[in-house]
């Protein structure tokens, strides 16, 4: 049994107000295999770079005990790199450069030894891409989170639709699930979201924290406020992973261990945007993960009694 | 002892996408009295309105208890009057006739009888007024709550902080907190504020929840996601008279009890919305609030054994 993350395996060159980075390893399935290494250790990653990936970077995936045998490296190829920017408010950023390279043409292929997976992500990519790993799993896995954003709502809107479908949750930001759904009410545009196929839909809300909507129950998770945030990048991806990586430990998928998931994801993406790129995915303690537990536990906790 | 609630007495007209009113009784003294008199029946109000105020909306005031001696009527002059406008995401709006009428020269008499304040809820007004409040009570309030805006942070910013030196309590939105303390950061701004001054800030994040600040806590409140809002004017004001009314009630100024106000503040702004200006604050039930508090306590609970 495991966890399969698809995503992006990429090169980033980021600038902060605190500071700025060469080219160094991102992409979604970076982030999230990361995360997810923290709570499951069957988990294995599905994507593509070029030959300009180092074995040292392939070995920090080993070292967090993920698999790499579904990464395809393309000889002669480049891999995906992107540049971008963030503003001083660390909420807004301009993408500099994107260079898919060898994304383009991402077919995402599925080792034999994969087969046994129960848990899949499938990372920000197209649609398609994202459906054709489903269906070349042999069985339907347990749970299927999907993550998505709105530049394919804005291009191919029918392909997103049929991916949705297939999927368990579906996890978007505010502003895709209004643009998702053509509804500003948070509680209207989940109703529509839902009734597009998903049986559980968690809205993003950055430093606003996350909700999550399962049939007429609603979930409103804190997100921990932050005195320095350093680089947000790969925060949502920090969070898909930590929040399936949970959920595979945990196994029973309801909306109690979903919470709890979420809790998790919010976690280890706190931790992510406190340093530059992966630096701070790289090194966790289970002693940080279980204060910074805590510290929502505290944050969100309060006692009435009802008369 | 009391609950004494200073703010503005006017006449809104409003129009949302859902409707429109002609001139009806609004302001944050209003807002903030009705809700507070769900909890605390010793609620004084301090405003001033014209001769255009008619008898019956006395009468609302006190069929909810709530003591109208500080309520001055200025003969031959008119109520304060604002009319706006909501835009579709009912999140902005545009302003589009302020008539300040009696407020120009508002001086807040304190009845004799208003001397056993023990709560003192400051809406926002000038920052002069507001301390001119505190200055005329003979002993000083338990717990003084003050509301201000980016209005007086725009022009009267000396006169603002010495204000906010005066209070237990303050309570602005995010952006007004990244205004007052030149942080983007909310940590940071609360660290800043807190130097200020007051012992506690409340940062209200709209349909995003509220948090509080105290020393080094931290409490993150959700808001309840609603289907509907249909006209937003007045929630801030029913958040802060829900909140010091239920602090009036359990009379112990602490951290816990401060966190459950803000529930019940939530809980009050969450009803106030749900209909055009103060409709549903005038007839809520025991029932209905104690039923709004059990949504508040099931939507942000989660359950981790943390190992």
């Amino acid at each position: 049994m495991s966890l399969i993350i698809i995503g992006t395996v990429a090169f980033d060159a980021i600038e902060t107000p605190f500071g700025k980075t060469d080219k160094i390893v991102g992409g979604a399935a970076t982030y999230a295999s990361l995360a997810a290494s923290y709570f499951y250790n069957k988990t294995k990653i599905v994507a593509v770079v070029g030959d300009d990936f180092q074995q040292a970077d392939i070995d920090t995936f080993k070292e967090h005990g993920i698999d790499t045998e579904g990464l395809q490296i393309k000889a002669g190829e480049k891999s995906f790199f992107w540049s971008g920017k963030y503003h001083n408010d660390m909420n807004s950023r301009d993408t500099l450069i994107t260079e898919l390279n060898v994304l383009e043409n991402f077919d995402p292929i599925i080792p034999e030894s994969y087969q046994d997976c129960e848990y899949l992500m499938l990372g920000n990519l197209t649609p398609q891409v994202q459906q054709t790993v489903i269906k070349r799993l042999k069985n339907r896995p347990k749970l299927i989170v999907m993550d998505t954003m709105n530049f394919w709502m804005d291009i191919m809107m029918d392909d997103l639709l049929e991916t949705i479908k297939m999927v368990d949750v579906l996890t978007i930001n505010d502003a895709e699930a209004r643009q998702l759904s053509g509804e500003y009410s948070l509680v209207k545009a989940a109703r529509k979201i839902l009734a597009m196929g998903p049986k559980y839909l968690i809205i993003k809300k950055g430093e606003h924290g996350a909700l999550l909507f399962h049939e007429d129950q609603i979930f409103s998770a804190p997100a921990l406020p932050l005195a320095d945030v350093f680089d947000p990048t790969g925060a949502g991806d920090s969070f898909a992973g930590g929040f399936i990586g949970y959920m595979a430990k945990v196994q029973e998928v309801n909306f109690h261990n979903m919470k709890n998931a979420i809790i998790y994801g919010s976690a280890l993406a706190s931790f992510c945007v406190e340093k530059f790129g992966t630096e701070k995915l790289l090194n966790l303690t289970a002693e940080e993960v279980s204060e910074r537990i805590q510290e929502f536990i505290k944050l969100s906790a309060f006692t009435i009694e009802v008369e």
